[in-house]
Formats: structure tokens, C-alpha cells, sequence
């Protein structure tokens, strides 16, 4: 890890551009969490990333009422690609939802998909609370990208638009399914999403509709009953480990 | 699933002995759920397992002030083995330890054992709010047993203690180690135990002494930073896919 790296005292997402010796304007939230829960200085230096750029060291160079300024000086990182891995998942009541958000972030998730279906009791979704989760754990996991949240969309709706070419591995609870490590070497090295349902998960008639559609492979989660976002992150870890950046 | 699995209002974990015709009686907790959440009558089916005589559909016969009582009527699944993993992790504050115990339970762990390490800054640990919640996961996830959960000790004591024909699987953050793809694959058909850091990671000190060690295995977990609980999950899940009984 370089001297810039070790440093720093916070690392940001932001939407500017990076590069050598841009000012970049940190938005509200940051300067409060840098100037009053960090207490940093004119001088600090903190790492800043957009999922473009790469990551940058930048040091504070400004701190006053209007807004804190941090001025790029040495890329530490060049941006490079990440698995192109979506989830999709019937949302559950808040704390599950949040977890679910940070963890995901966290494996290394590239799109997050919220899907209604007929057994979800979650009715809206907080789409701005999700970003914020996604954020957060995007700037403490070290990636270089945040995940995309998507609105809701019915569970009719998901399918009819899913792109064909993307392999939807849908984790089913009842009858056969292949082994999640067998359906992640299967699907190495193509677009992928993972679909997971709610407590209580797909009904008979969702269940009949994925089976029935070429891009979607049942895959099984071994023999006990995981809860929906249980569920969600054993198939990302599994994926990721056999078909993503981990090995 | 038979007709009594698909009927019965609740899964219950019980210490007593189970057979044909055997009376059980529920405790205080399990009583008040099923009268007063569930509102369960007398005729009404309950499943029952103990961790040692498998699963069986047993009929509420009688409610009274003084308790309920459930008579054996049919095992529903006999008792099988699962597969022998540990978990020794440093635990983190109360929402993600109990969100990783609960999540740990449905990923099929046989021990949880608490670690405290030089980094560790919960001090303390509730066993019994540890083993309420293992309980709860191994009755919704459909086990047939329930997680061991052993006392706090320190890290020193652990590798004191460990029984060396157990291998031990180190989630190491820093420097070179084994895919978890690959260890799970060495680990396969013998006693193994994962061993996770709490947020900010092992010690030097610690992570030298770990690796000295001959039963040590240190691991990956991809390239990405992972919070200690969702570190603990990605390698549980990983485990069972590979070397468990999810395949």
C-alpha cells in the first residue's frame, strides 16, 4: 500500500472528474463528516474515487463554511474493470433491505435490481436509502465503482425486459436445480444476474414462468431454508469466488 | 413434503427425548408463542426436533395455564449428520453478531465459538442471546441440529486449544493465500474451522502466529475489503458449496 493510502483519513466517492491537480468540491455531507466527526485539517489527506478515474490521494486544501476542497495529487489506483454481475431481489422490511444493500456492495455487485413479486410484503422501497448504503460500502470495501440501484420493477416486468443474453441464475427453493458452484463455472466469463425471492419465496406460477424462459438455470442453495437475504449473499460469494474477481 | 410438515403451525427445537407417542412438554416461551402469537389450538400440529431423534410431527393435546404439551405422532425425517464446520470469529457490536449467528445457523455452522483478538473492541458477549438466536435460525432453516455455541476465549487460548487434526481455515487480509475455492477443495472430508478478524483485521503479530502455525490455512476472500461479519458468511457459504453438503 503506498504512503499516500496509509494516510489518508477517509476515502469518498464523488461524481467530478479526477485528475492531476483538479479541486474537487466535496459535497455537504462529506465536509461535515471530514471537518466534524474526523476533525481533519487543511493538509489531510483523503482518497477519492467517481468509477472512472481510478482512486486518487487528494489533500484538504480548503475548509471553510461554503465547503471543503480537496485537490488531487498522485493517482494510487487505476481504474480497471469489475465482474459484471447484477442481483435482483424481492426486497424485505428495512434492516434486512439495508444489510442486504451493504453486504452485496460489498461482494462486489455491479447492479442492484429490487423486484416485486407476488409474495413480497415490502410495498416501496426506499431507492435513495439504498444509494446511500451502496455508497458507504463501496468507499470502505476499496472498490472503484458503486453498484447501480435500479427502481422496482414487477416481477412480469423484470422478465419481459431482462436482456437475453445475460444468464439469470434464479435460486429455487423446491425441485431440482443445479449446484450453485456448477451453475457459477457454467456461466463464467458472460453477463450474469442472480434472482432471489422473498420469505416465503416464488409462487407456482412464477416459479413455471422462469423455468420456462432459455436464459434462466435454476440453481440450489443446499439443503436447508435461507432467508431471503441469506440467500442472496451465499449466491454472490459463490459466484464471485468460482466466476468473479476473487480467484 | 408430507401431508403433517406442510400443516404444522411451527417448528420448535426441545431438549427431552422424541419417539412415537412420547408427550412433550414446551416451555414458557414456546408456549406463550404458539397460544398467544400463533393462537394454536388443542389437535393443532408442531413439528419437533432435538438434535439427536431427527423430526417429528407432533399434536398440541393440551393448553393449560400450566403449559403445553405436544404428543409424538410421526418422524417426519430421521437424523443425519451435517457437515463438521466451525467458526471462530472475533465478534463484532450487537446487530451484526446477531445478524452472524443467525445467518451462520442457516448456513449449516456446527460450532460457533467467539474469539476475542488484540483488535477486538466488544469486550463482552451474551451466550445466551447468542444461543436464542441460533435456535430461532436452526428451527426456520429446517436443521436437525442446533450450533454449539462455546464460550469467549482469547486468541492465544484458541491456538492453544485447537485440536490439531482440525484444519483451520484463516481469512487473512494482508499478503499471499489460498483462493477460498481452493482451501475449501483441500479441506473437503476433514474437521475444518474458518476463523474471521474483527473490523480493522488481525494484529501482525497475531496473523505471524497464525501462519507458524502447522493446522493453519491462510485464505482469500477476493480483492475487495469485507466487514467481519460479511467475511465470516462469504466463507461459510463457500465452505458448504464446495466441501459441505450443498452439493
Amino acid at each position: 500500500m503506498s504512503e499516500e493510502r496509509t494516510e489518508a483519513v477517509a476515502r469518498l466517492y464523488v461524481t467530478g472528474d479526477l485528475g492531476e491537480g483538479v479541486a474537487v468540491t466535496l459535497d455537504e455531507g462529506q465536509a461535515h463528516y471530514l471537518l466534524h466527526v474526523l476533525r481533519a485539517k487543511p493538509g489531510n489527506l483523503v482518497l477519492l474515487f467517481n468509477g472512472r478515474d481510478g482512486e486518487w490521494a487528494a489533500e484538504i486544501s480548503a475548509a471553510a463554511k461554503r465547503g471543503v476542497t480537496a485537490k488531487c495529487l498522485q493517482q494510487t489506483e487505476t481504474q480497471h474493470g469489475t465482474p459484471d454481475i447484477w442481483l435482483a431481489f424481492a426486497p424485505v422490511k428495512k434492516t434486512p433491505s439495508d444489510y442486504l444493500v451493504q453486504k452485496a456492495a460489498e461482494l462486489g455487485v455491479s447492479v442492484l435490481q429490487p423486484v416485486f413479486t407476488r409474495r413480497t410484503i415490502v410495498a416501496r422501497i426506499n431507492e435513495e436509502r439504498m444509494a446511500a448504503n451502496a455508497i458507504e460500502a463501496a468507499e470502505q470495501s476499496g472498490r472503484l465503482t458503486v453498484p447501480q440501484i435500479r427502481a422496482g420493477v414487477s416481477f412480469d416486468k423484470l422478465l419481459a425486459s431482462w436482456p437475453q443474453e445475460r444468464r439469470l441464475l434464479f435460486c429455487d427453493e423446491g425441485g431440482d436445480a443445479k449446484a450453485m458452484t456448477q451453475a457459477a463455472r457454467e456461466s463464467r466469463g458472460g453477463p450474469t444476474g442472480i434472482l432471489t425471492g422473498p420469505e416465503g419465496g416464488f409462487d407456482p406460477a412464477e416459479r413455471a414462468a422462469l423455468r420456462a424462459l432459455p436464459f434462466v438455470m435454476p440453481v440450489s442453495l443446499g439443503p436447508r431454508i435461507l432467508r431471503a437475504d441469506t440467500a442472496a449473499l451465499a449466491a454472490l460469494a459463490i459466484w464471485q469466488s468460482i466466476a468473479g474477481d476473487w480467484s
